[in-house]
């Protein structure tokens, strides 16, 4: 490293220490704060006029990243949307980038917190400055709607990043550089020691990014390892590369500017025919391991991944649990909007409603099962009647496989709501489909206790809210879960639902029935997960995230003091 | 729990909140601070004088402990020097133990973390004003002279206790207990959501302690683990249950005057023929393990007890490289003390001393590598001369495994110093060994390369410094090392150790040569070990050693407000 690369990754660091000590107040507190703007409105006009023109002239070419020799090109992404991105990205020899990350690694090291914090602050900023522009590159890998796309794309992602950045500045933080030791011993001088202590990443840290969140789910786990000092290798799920590949070709960009080996941060390509994260996982020179995705592959690399932190969300059956609500339009409304956001393909999105089979009060009425279901499958379809309107809300489907669930999972239960197939009235070949609801007993835990990725809901009857509650609690314990929603106007039947997620370790939402949604996770304020139940088994993103990415090595010397006692323990 | 039992914890935390208060500054700035004197004169002259009528007073009896029905007894602790410690303890079925740990946790977990923290604090003030017994339960079980056992089994291990409740304290206080989310929506009012946060502990913890450090090791482990609101089950090594069981003791009295199940902290004592702990640590309902011992065990834990987050302090090749001296007789004089202490049975203990092979220089002078081999071994047969001071400082050898492996190793070298016994003046049947010195080649790597626990060590030739460096390397980073002492007068040469201690992860200490020594850890200020090499997988305390023993769980609910907007992501 020149002196140089410090003096311009400290002055980066500089310039974004408003905004880091901003994060900081957030992550303590954990009110709203956010620091990248969800409004487009509040990004240049011509940032976002240009941004289609920007995300079409990365179409049907080679995308270009640092990296070794490469030894092949992958790329077959085809946007849910219908059409091919054309996209080629290099495949590079595993052992030689690995080998160029180690050598990048103790200048990277030792430039300290300061400078890796800046590089990761300025790579934040001119992530924000791209968002109207990667918000085509997300819509048209995972399918989200372009709204959606950009915000949690684009700012929320962000946010993310800069928590996690937040995070790991406090965590380094916390360790003294240095501190003089000086231990009395009676009328003696004291002993004094100086001592030092440096910040060692653990090694070469693995992102397995998913598709339906490329950036959201990635940058978390990425801003973590890189902030304290490890390098990292991004592998990009095959279906969502380009959104990846965007991000790694901003932080490089950061990282060559300010003297740094832009390689610090990789692109891996691989596809579905060969992929290559199992043999990554393994490699010795990999300490850390971030994944999004499903159980199978998590618990794998857990099982597997023995020499590194393994860092994974997976699957779980998100639940809500209708006891008593105030409104059942109301209730339904929110619900509805939760089950058709995104076409339910959010690791936040409810599976499971459970509901008494004899029915509900609402407010002053009483209503049965199938009136709860009728009114939320009158929801959804108010919700997604006008098709334009429904296709910017709902987004497409990011993956065949998906769309066939919907099909399959109809045999599962009786069918309240069916899913429609739809046309975007921009993309003729979108593939775009309407929420199922299916109506089930409590006894079918076969049908429901299984994720069904997609827009897929079971409403559950059971024999009161005390079935709801055992059989939500036996379900999450076993597979898991990212949110809980319940609804009781009882205080009694809420504080049962506090301690069944406190039991359960997963995240509750009460009574929501206005404009705050179950699946809805706001940086700096909600945790999302919490590593304490078997959809993941960690939290994104809290102290326990980043303070395992980096070891504390100390050195100390001591002064020889005239006249000094007898040794002591 | 009933409300008496909060007031009560409430009331321990406020009497120790100036303690707390100074630790968490202390793991701030870590320069030298002591909860707990270290020096007798400090304790009430009754307690000294009582201590030995106290510990006689255990012996040959059966030591009662809160736990479920006993299934049998256990017990045969031999004093290493030289008589049974006659002492029994009850075997609990391990199934109905953490049965009635589990129904213990939530009222221990919803106390919250100040009454925990309070009951912790209470404990360790307790375990303090113990301290003069305790030294001779530690004595008759590790082998450690009266004067160690005091301090490191008293105040030192109560201090590294109170360090690693002062983390878990930290890494809870970070975590808001609730606020007030406003997320606002221009001209609309704003979102609002009150949020809730809860600690919720990971479950049952095992703590299994070694027979050398059996408070010092296991303090860390078992308050982190029961201040972040995990029942703790504390399994004794064979050879040194007493220390523990008097821990737990302590532990179980203010539990229970506090109005908490005294079995929230339990002994488990196993014996030689039939242990226990492969079989706790693999128990679906153990979440954490944390271990001091074998590499054999720890690697075994560390890929079993998956269920589990796993903190491993295992063997390791320390080392101490010279370069050159200002002063050969400081810097053997420095070394013997290390050699000596306790026999080399500290987990800190430099077993491997590379010396290049045509020497060094000393000051002014050139000293040759037998020169300074032969300074060494007359500095340990000067500090050993007098025989009762002598037992006062090696104490005895815990096992007689150790004993046997001192014989054995002669033959991997040429003996620099032949290892002794000694008689005790007060003990006719105590295990004493003075150290062994071996002289060998950097070539003959299988015979310093293994860790030989006890008084053994190895004076390596090598080419010069930079082959010292080189070996040292490669040796840490397969086998690991706790420590590793340096020595030159070339500040270049320093700054490559430094390097070298940061590549490996090791904590380095240079030039020692007066009155701090290598093998010592003081606790709020050393880190100890790192976790980034084999030698230990979690440093013994920092963030990442509590931070992973509990998890955080939020509730949220939101107030409609009138007229608000339309939602957004």
């Amino acid at each position: 490293m020149h002196p140089a690369t410090a003096t311009t990754a400290q002055a980066l660091f500089d310039e974004h220490r408003n905004t880091l000590d901003r994060a900081l107040q957030a992550i303590t507190q954990r009110d709203y704060w956010s620091a990248y703007s969800e409004s487009l409105k509040q990004y240049p006009p011509e940032a976002v006029s240009e941004a289609k023109v920007n995300f079409d002239a990365l179409l049907n070419r080679h995308f270009t990243l640092a990296g070794t020799a490469a030894v092949g090109r992958a790329g077959a992404e085809q946007s849910p949307y219908g059409f091919a991105l054309g996209v080629s990205y290099d495949q590079y020899d595993a052992d030689q980038l690995m080998t160029r990350q180690q050598q990048a690694l103790p200048a990277w090291r030792d430039a300290g917190a300061e400078a890796r914090v800046g590089v990761c602050l300025e790579a934040l900023q001119r992530l924000n400055a791209l968002s109207p522009t990667m918000a085509h590159a997300v819509m048209h890998t995972s399918g989200q709607a372009y709204m959606m796309a950009f915000q949690a794309g684009g700012p929320h992602a962000q946010d993310r990043g800069l928590e996690a950045v937040a995070y790991a500045w406090r965590a380094m933080s916390e360790v003294p550089g240095s501190a003089c030791w000086a231990k009395p011993q009676g009328k003696q001088p004291a002993l004094q020691l100086d001592k030092r202590w440096h910040i060692v990443p653990r090694g070469i840290s693995l992102v397995i990014a998913c598709s339906t969140f490329p950036t959201w789910n990635t940058y978390p786990g990425l801003f973590a390892s890189l902030a304290t000092g490890n390098p990292v290798l991004v592998k990009a799920h095959p279906g969502a590369i380009l959104p990846v590949a965007m991000s790694v070709k901003v932080l490089q960009d950061v990282l060559e500017e300010a003297g740094f080996d832009p390689a610090l941060v990789s692109l891996v390509v691989d596809t579905v025919e060969a992929p290559v994260s199992q043999v990554l996982a393994l490699d010795a020179r990999v300490k850390l391991v971030d994944f999004t995705g499903s159980s199978q592959f998590g618990n794998w690399l857990e099982a597997n991944a023995r020499q590194a932190r393994v860092f994974t969300e997976k699957a779980g059956i998100n639940s809500v649990i209708i006891d008593s609500v105030a409104d059942i339009r109301a209730t339904a409304k929110n619900l509805a909007f939760s089950l058709s956001l995104y076409s339910g393909q959010m690791c936040t999105t409810t599976q499971a409603i459970y509901i008494p089979r004899d029915g509900i009060r609402s407010g002053e009425q009483h209503l049965s099962f199938d009136e709860v279901a009728a009114t939320l499958a009158d929801a959804v379809q108010t919700l997604l009647a006008d098709n334009a309107r429904a296709c910017q809300f709902i987004g497409a489907i990011q993956s065949q496989a998906t769309a066939e669930r919907i099909a399959a999972c109809r045999a599962l239960g009786t069918v309240v709501l069916d899913s429609e197939s739809r046309e975007h009235p921009d993309f003729a070949g979108a593939r775009i489909h309407t929420p199922l609801l299916l109506k089930v007993d409590a006894a079918d835990r076969a049908a429901f206790s299984e994720e069904r990725f997609g827009p897929i809901s079971f409403l559950i009857a059971t024999d009161n809210t005390a079935h709801s509650l055992q059989v939500a609690a036996e379900v999450i314990a076993e597979k898991g879960a990212m949110t809980l929603g319940f609804y009781s106007t009882d205080e009694a039947m809420l504080e049962r639902a506090e301690q069944l997620a406190i039991d359960c370790a997963v995240a509750l939402s009460v009574n929501f029935d206005s404009s705050v949604y179950v699946n809805q996770s706001a940086a700096f304020s909600d945790f999302h997960a919490t590593g304490g139940n078997p959809a993941a088994n960690a939290c994104i993103t809290d102290s326990a995230f980043v303070a395992q990415r980096f070891v504390t090595v100390q050195s100390r010397r001591h002064a020889q003091i005239e006249g000094a006692g007898d040794a002591q323990l």
